[in-house]
């Protein structure tokens, strides 16, 4: 069958390998329609992961139909349209019985290597997913493929960062970075009773973006965003802070924009080991703090329910929709930030 | 000071009463600009209410400035541009302490008769409020007069009732009556979360007129809103059914709507002592049910919040402003349901 | 094997039925070790439950261990000690995927007679668990049976009333009825973080037997419990009421115990098809009202938590062990009050 | 009137100062009948903290009776029984509105210096409380004063720190430091639902005194405390960890105890402006950490309703009573770990 494989650094190739069988007992055999890359993705892309094979088949959004079951599955048929999580997980260790499918004992992320449980990805014609009754979920009749590929991965793990900022109705959110995952974000916190939702992007063009999205733009190359949002908010910062970069610069940034008892939730990938947390700030202001993987099982049923109700839109942000033949045309765009979101249609 | 006042069944006036002083230590005297007339000042005008003098001062929908305060007033000045809540509680009792202003032991209703503390009303030049610095809040700067005037009943009452019925994200919802409270549990519903929501009506044009808001109408008098909505939901019926007609037609209509381990939260005014439960129903299939009048304080301030951030706006239902002294005029509009809402301008 | 066999009114006789086998491919068989007779089996005991064939094997609480399992079992495995949900639910309808397992499309109760899916009951032998990796928990291994015996039924049942009543910390309770669930939401609601917890009898003894699971007593044949209550809790009534006896006049009573914004939570199994509700009070009110067979499967896992902790201690309510061979003694004592809570021992 | 006045490093003494009177409409004199010493105090007495003159008079835990009130107070009265909150509040500015009157724009600490507003302590026979509506609470009739003294401070910044790690019932703990704040988190835990308590203390006979109070000791100048606890939990960690030491050392341990998915919540008071945060644990594990100063104004009525019912003790903590006059000698006791917690009888 055909993939998209990581070959070297910045170089993924289109090409012919063995397509999956069932294996175990709960595995589900699925011909993926609809992919996409992802912006973690890009970390394999440019080399931050370690531990990814040179020929490893990449992708871990996707959506297509079931082709085979295994014995034990029961939640899923032949012929269904399914949307897989991200990350998958056993549903049965003491990690994922506490409801802690991203900390599952054994599981890990579809074509992220070695370190990830070794899974080949999604981004070909057809993907294994292990224990599919846990990692899969039918697409309602009614909803578009498109919709549902979101539910997967990056609206979900935008609408669980949120939700882990306990956001009361009203509140007022500051999003820093205004990629794909960032608008996600805007579009979560909306979804999930925002007051005031601002798009912290230093590329103006990318913050200005946001506002089709709801959200008040503030590009950080031409106004300082800690003025602006202290301004605008009387002096106080923002109830929460939904950090969508990454690292350290960020992160202190969200700091200085929320206000005392206030929330910062982070979703943004880092590769720091350790970070200079501001404790006596932290301390005398009451700020809580979470940085952590999103756990997609336990929003996405959710998730779900809202695509089908249309109340929100994530395709908005698909830019480029190219054959899987020309994913390396997608992921050179996407790498370059030429994309906003790159579909790959499989079959 | 001009006034509406109420003299008979269907018969309101102007009148010229003397304005109000401020009589006790926690007194505000308001200078109203806008009122508003509300379902719940139909029930007076249609006699459904005992225990209102000839003479009474109707109203309890009001913007305005503050004029006076008291001594022992602290939040607001003169000069505030402030919404006031519809119900008047003292802030000082048991229950009021407990957060249940809505049962405060000393407080009422502002122009809704001896039954509710006797306090003239608000559609008039100026009003006394008792115990301001409970009853009041400060507008922000941004926000027009119009918005605001919807937090201190109509809009809180239906988005109170949604609360009431802890509705998570993505759930269903069918909200029974389409007058304006019905059309703001619609908004109410999709700002907390909601996903697909049913607007249901006797009337077609009304029903029809909540598509306008997000609602997918269903005009009972045409469609049979039990097998519409069972088709719709694969035969569970809605996670939540808010009723905002009042009366035991449309509570039963209720408990045939909502899903096993769903909730009915009824807002509808209703004079029946009683009402025939179905006990064995809602014993198996689990329901819960609230119905209660709206503790409009828990709720106001991130009610503020949200119009203030313009994510919501619930002057939409707006249909008619007249001037006070064209109060008669619009008490009849809106009895004839020839009004969606008539708004009075004061000042 | 020998079975205890349900014949005709307050006819229960141990009789000698075929041992389970796997049917489905979800089954499992357990062999029981110990269980126990329910408020709700003297329902059928008594005559009220329709449908009960003669011969049905009856019983409901068990725990025991895994004897065999069908081909799709996946987290039970043969020789683990289990306890089972008193309601079996398939995991896979619509209702099930809500998290609404006592709602479940397809699921009944063992040995509960025909109305709830025909399943032969628990006290026997050995039983057959359909949909076992649904409706079976491990039991810790620190925990004693008797204490896990609880959680599949009675304490859990009382647990979730209390969790369906919102409680807060340090409010204030009342429960009606000091049966054996009575009992068990008295220690639940302080498990839960109440305050003062009252509970209500109308047998003095029974009542007074509540202080030592910390609850305050209100022998009702001596004290007016609606006088008592409001006297302690100046004149608002509690917060919370529990009504675990049944029928219109303890429910009534609640309506009269409980504050303005309160809830009651009720789970007192009745067979009245309509109750006369207190709408006008509940309006002016504000009270939360709730009554529904119990979701075990919701709080089953943090129930065995709690028990497996120590924290919470059900088996003080057992009166009586007996052999399986005396159920029939069992079901006398329990019926006539002569006993709290009968266990039978069974291998 | 006698006060305890700090002079120098671990120099306190009783001298004559001229008692409080009413400066502000909202204040209110309190005659002080019981203090206690804080583990915050001790800071002071060490000279950790800076800013604090000669001479000031120390003290923020105390009960008394009303002695004044200024013209705008509406909750106390002359000769109402009180218990203070440590950290005064407006009760007026935006913070406060949200309800973080620990971040209030104008409030304080009483007896901390400068920093904390220069407000004169509680450690003496009168002390002026600013804002006497916001800062003070009536204790109910039955409620022992030393009871109630622990309401307005160090068991309610424990309760507070418990319910920020969002504990659901159930579940584990690890409180990290066995002083008295430790103690009453053990409490408060159990309190609010918690299963197995761990408290870890490096003095033997300080981590066996919880056993006391419900808590698993983990004395770990004898037991590998990560070793300990992943064992008990299956190599998990346990749910929540409250560290109630301060400083890098015991928050590292924290993030090394905390299972994934878990929280960390930190109430020890510590000096460090920066703290190395184990960033790529918390993302990969999911974490959430708060720390801050504690909200007492948010739980002290919800506090106050447990202490009054009996269900939770903190007076058991009380190793000595000590005249106002002995004031230097409790410090000196405590300061020396002689003492769990020294409160002042005053009048």
């Amino acid at each position: 069958m055909k993939a998209a494989q990581f070959w070297d650094l910045e170089t993924v190739r289109i090409g012919d390998v063995a397509p999956p069988t069932i294996q175990d007992l709960d595995d589900v055999v699925v011909r993926v329609t609809t992919a996409a890359i992802c912006g973690s993705d890009l970390h394999l892309y440019r080399g931050d992961i370690p531990g990814i094979k040179p020929g490893t088949v990449l992708g871990h959004e996707y959506v297509g139909r079931v082709e085979a079951v295994g014995p034990r599955v029961k939640t899923v048929q032949v012929g269904d349209r399914v949307v897989g999580t991200f990350h998958v997980a056993c549903g049965l260790c003491s990690l994922c019985r506490l409801g802690q499918f991203h900390q599952c004992q054994r599981g890990g992320v579809l074509g992220y290597g070695m370190a990830f449980g070794d899974y080949p990805g999604a981004q070909a014609e057809w993907v294994r997913v292990p224990w599919g009754d846990v990692n899969l979920r039918r697409i309602p009749d009614a909803m578009a493929d498109d919709s549902a590929l979101f539910a997967g991965d990056i609206f979900t793990t935008a609408y669980g960062a949120v939700k882990n900022a306990n956001l009361a109705p009203g509140e007022s959110v500051a999003v820093i970075g205004a990629g794909p995952v960032g608008l996600m974000a805007v579009m979560a916190a909306q979804t999930l009773g925002a007051g005031v939702v601002y798009s912290i992007d230093r590329d103006t063009v990318r913050a200005e973006q946001a506002s089709a999205f709801g959200a008040r733009p503030v590009p950080s190359d031409r106004t300082n965003p800690v003025r602006r949002i202290l301004k605008d908010t009387g002096g106080l910062g923002v109830d929460v802070v939904i950090e969508a970069v990454g690292g350290p610069t960020t992160l202190s940034l969200a700091f200085q924009l929320v206000r005392g008892g206030g929330r910062v939730s982070a979703l943004g990938v880092t590769a720091e080991a350790h970070w200079d947390y501001p404790l006596m700030t932290a301390l005398t202001r009451d700020i809580s703090f979470r940085v952590g993987l999103a756990n997609i099982h336990r929003d996405i049923d959710e998730v779900l329910r809202l695509l089908a109700s249309g109340r929100v839109d994530p395709t908005q942000v698909i830019s480029h929709r190219l054959p899987l033949e020309d994913a390396a045309e997608g992921y050179r765009l996407f790498h370059q930030q030429m994309a906003t979101k790159v579909v790959l249609e499989v079959g």
